[in-house]
């Protein structure tokens, strides 16, 4: 295995158990329905970009994967409540979520709202308990970034954009991307840099959003290509998904080549942002790996 | 009017243009019918008793109530967000909210639930957004508080045990409303002290825990009791409706007598515990205010 898929293997597995600490039922207020619901929707899976990038960067600037385990928690608490969500019947209806019945076939709607719901402010629980005292700036930095990227001026907007209308320009697909997708990779990657150095820096923080906002675009167009060109055994789900949806994917605006051509482009200009860091091989070499990713 | 009431009035108007200012169109990253339902959801009334106790509680700490507009904010969007969660089909499916549709019936079920997530992060976001830094501490504690008050360890249980049963003592109901109800004004008396002080004390967040504890267990059985005795015209909605629906109420266990005078020694304990604080006038009157409110 190469240096960074073991590095993504390790971090999988340490997030995976600082999410099961978090979410154990003796720290919550009791066992319930919803709090299994809970650790159903974010334990046991996922490629875990998100916490990846949360520990990395915090890596990269100076910290150490446990600083960062809070935050990485909090983003993929997040993750997986947008997921739960977004499958219930009124949104994507989708029964299925990796393999396994989804959040809401499994534990039924009114329970997998309120995990939803619950995962959502555990995530902001996450923050606000981290150290305590030696951290209020990070924290309240963290807050703020998160919030921004995953509501209404972020996730939730293109969550809104998404299922209000059908893109009729790349430059509109694209914006789509960046709330949809994009927002909440950038939240990952402030986040590790707060937890680091626990102070603002508009120049770093500029370069934390192109890299995410890269990243999770080139992200987008790799999905939608392996939703043409893979096979269901390669990628562990059905193919041709986006067409039977009539999603509209970057393939309505760009040819094969082109879509590819740009999202190599996004990756490469991502990898260069902080190649003269040191201890940044994970981040660098991130972005060329989703690339060529298989599923 | 006297002057509690007085201040009440100013502190909803008050109150109503922060939350106007924080949710117009352009500070949101577009408009669009979510937008649209969480300016309906949040907007235009409510009795405002938690932005209140934010403001009243800043305020008796030393601050002003533009000190605490964030956190109010905040306050006001999370407890509009459980109303548009706990109004849709899926949990009470309530077509009505103060006599005007419910938010899903207005806009539908996906814009709800949408507008809902995103009111409960942009919650957040105006913790993490106030006035950077000279707050950091005071924006952590917030947060802390708030999640704790509203996830699985406060409101969030409340409700999920509220679904899954039917109280078979006054313990296990005492709870059922710790969580449910006490826990947001829990939340809402914590930030008010952490607006003005910007810093933790274990003795007076004890007392504050106390005060809105005793708050919202009064506040229950008085909406018990109003729900049996007032007319629909003073209420303004139709009385005998927990009866009707099969609610648990505390009239299970206790007499009206009992359960007026359980009321009356919570109110009582409550107005108490500021009574040696300089400017707690408002603090000091509220709960035998809302003890003797007709609606």
């Amino acid at each position: 295995m190469k240096p960074l898929e073991q590095r993504l293997t390790w971090c999988a597995s340490f997030i995976e158990e600082a999410l099961e600490r978090r979410l154990s039922g003796n720290i919550l207020a009791m066992e319930s329905p919803m709090t299994q619901a809970m650790r159903y929707a974010v334990l046991g899976g996922g490629k875990r970009i998100r916490a990846f990038l949360t520990i990395e960067f915090c890596c990269m600037f100076g910290g150490v994967p446990e600083d960062a385990a809070d935050y990485a928690c909090a983003m993929e608490m997040v993750h997986g409540y947008s997921l739960v969500h977004d499958d219930l019947p009124c949104m994507d209806n989708d029964d299925m979520r990796r393999g396994m019945p989804s959040c809401h076939k499994k534990f039924g709607e009114t329970v997998a709202l309120l995990a939803g719901d619950a995962l959502l402010t555990q995530a902001f629980y996450c923050i606000g308990n981290h150290d305590a005292k030696e951290s209020y700036a990070a924290n309240s930095l963290a807050v703020r970034a998160l919030s921004r990227c995953a509501g209404a001026l972020g996730m939730c907007a293109g969550q809104q954009m998404d299922l209000a209308m059908d893109a009729q320009d790349y430059d509109t697909l694209k914006t789509l991307h960046r709330l949809k997708t994009g927002a909440l990779m950038e939240a990952a990657c402030l986040l590790g840099f707060y937890a680091a150095k626990g102070e603002p820096d508009v120049n770093i923080e500029k370069n934390l959003e192109t890299y995410a906002q890269n990243l999770g675009l080139a992200f987008q167009i790799i999905d939608d290509l392996l939703d043409v060109n893979s096979t269901e055994e390669v990628l562990g789900k059905p193919v041709g998904s986006d067409a039977k949806n009539g999603k509209c994917t970057v393939l309505k605006f760009l040819t094969e080549e082109e879509a590819f051509e740009e999202a190599r482009r996004l990756s490469q200009e991502a990898s260069a942002l902080f190649a003269d860091y040191k201890n940044s091989d994970s981040i660098c070499q991130l972005p060329m790996y989703l690339l060529n990713r298989k599923k």
